[in-house]
């Protein structure tokens, strides 16, 4: 029987990782957070009262089993007059979401005409507003404003939460349960991953779920959500909402990129996420598996191939 | 074998025949005028450099096989915000010729989106303008202002002109060569209809034709157009560009409707289009077929069924 294989993220993280494992005989399920409200998503959110389509939109190109041109046409991104900065992708899933009632259907006519092998599953249906309590007692709400900081980001995040409280998905829920392997992450910590568990019932889901769970740690750290942060913090992190000793192992990539791919992301605050030596004392159950994860060149993402291949060792 | 139907058109009464004759086992090829320039066309035309997607939009949705909550889709239109005016088909239609690079392309892929059951070729692929010079000799350019009229809408149009000068679509040639029929109409006389014969080719192909050639004439007339025009007024301006003698047949409405629906129209300055009683003196080899082809309620069109089966008598 196909092994089946839940992803929870959002944003290009989870793209990479869906990449990864399309090509393989899954049952694949991209468990999708609904807190974006950013550019194009959030135009359409308070233009037309819809459901934030970006991150939906990413996953379901990345498992879209359609033409080339379609694919592409998804992710098109309209340049000047009043289109400016508009995705059709967005577009898509808005105006079906208007016509259709309801995201849900609108997710799965979408799902159709991409073809798409596997299910995207929004992990909320709620209209909902992150927001995140930073050390200093000031609270900035909406999931851009945290992305983008416009506090000062030396500040730390003390907790996130959602405004109103989320109902989850049944479907994400029933995918957890049935799933052999959930992978968390990578994607920005406090506005793509951690947005997943304050949706009411998913961390009890995941906690219940006999699936073996893996968290694939970032490459890079990010200017206001996670500066300075080891990949040891990043999983305390996640664990602080999840629980002690859920995640069964945490991917972390061994291979160093060179000098010049670093610099472009210096200029952004983003360090590469290291891992202290005694890094072994301050984990129980949970195991660390150091491995080259890293594209050749370019950006500094995940490699695809070699991420499957890990992965696949790990079922 | 399927016998080959031929509209040519643009517009709402090319939807209209299309839909009269998607469920039957022909053949369907539908030839779409390319001048439109307002309202969302034109934004996109303006803004991107596209050609205009409109009118194909219309009929790639009446010819579509796909699921219901798609075909609404396509003829979505944004309420408010960036996008308000905006119809989701032509979005759809714009960014896929931006990503395909050609308009052909973008209707071929349109047409396997939305499952279409026979052709939607655009008349031409060059990018024009429609021009009419009025009959006091001022010029008006672009379609929308033809069609909306700002000057003077007693003015008679003396004749109208494409700029630049258009080649013709290659599938439009071939369709008009193969086909058993061609039906022109109804429609906006001098801005849905005529800018299909002043494509070069267009008039000869459809002369060499051995189709019998329809014209099937509008109900009512529109102000700035055909202000007063009778049947055999709208036919005789047809005849200018397409030569004496080359309709067989024109399917005149002789259903009148009520005072009450055409007072609605009043206001707009359109008046129920009349066939004199001398109409025969004026006709060569033509035929005039008067006929119930009206709908019961509403708006003053044709009805579908009717219309249907007129249509097949003359096959």
């Amino acid at each position: 029987m196909q092994k089946r294989i839940v992803t929870i993220g959002g944003g290009t993280g989870t793209y990479v990782v869906l990449s990864a494992l399309k090509n393989f005989d899954f049952d694949l399920s991209a468990i999708v957070s609904m807190a974006d409200d950013g550019g194009s998503t959030g135009r359409l959110r308070d233009d037309y009262g819809v459901l934030p389509p970006g991150d939906i939109r990413r996953s379901l190109i990345a498992l879209s089993a359609t033409s080339k041109p379609l694919r592409k046409l998804f992710d098109f991104r309209f340049e000047n007059g009043d289109l400016d900065g508009h995705n059709f992708g967005n577009l898509f899933l808005s105006a079906l979401e208007k016509i259709e009632g309801s995201f849900h259907n609108a997710v799965r006519t979408a799902s159709q005409v991409l073809n798409v092998k596997g299910r995207v599953i929004p992990v909320t249906l709620s209209n909902v507003r992150l927001c995140a309590e930073l050390e200093n007692g000031e609270v900035v709400t909406g999931e851009t404003n945290i992305d983008i900081p416009r506090h000062n980001s030396k500040l730390k995040i003390k907790k996130i939460f959602l405004q109103p409280a989320a109902k989850s998905n049944r479907d994400a829920l029933l995918a957890i349960q049935k799933a052999d392997l959930i992978i968390i992450g990578p994607g920005d910590l406090y506005t793509s991953i951690l947005p997943n568990f304050l949706v009411n019932g998913m961390v009890k889901a995941i906690k219940n779920s006999r699936a073996r769970k893996i968290y694939l740690c970032n490459l890079m750290t990010k200017n206001g959500e996670t500066n300075g942060f080891s990949v040891i913090e990043f999983l305390g992190v996640i664990e602080n909402y999840l629980g002690k000793d859920v995640i069964d192992y945490v991917l972390v990539n061994a291979k160093k990129p060179g000098a010049v791919r670093l610099k472009r992301y210096a200029e952004e605050n983003a360090e590469l996420v290291t891992l202290a030596k005694d890094y072994k004392e301050q984990l129980n159950k949970t195991a660390i598996l150091k491995v080259d994860l890293l594209t050749k060149s370019g950006l500094i993402r995940h490699d695809t191939k070699k991420l499957a291949n890990k992965i696949l060792n790990l079922l």
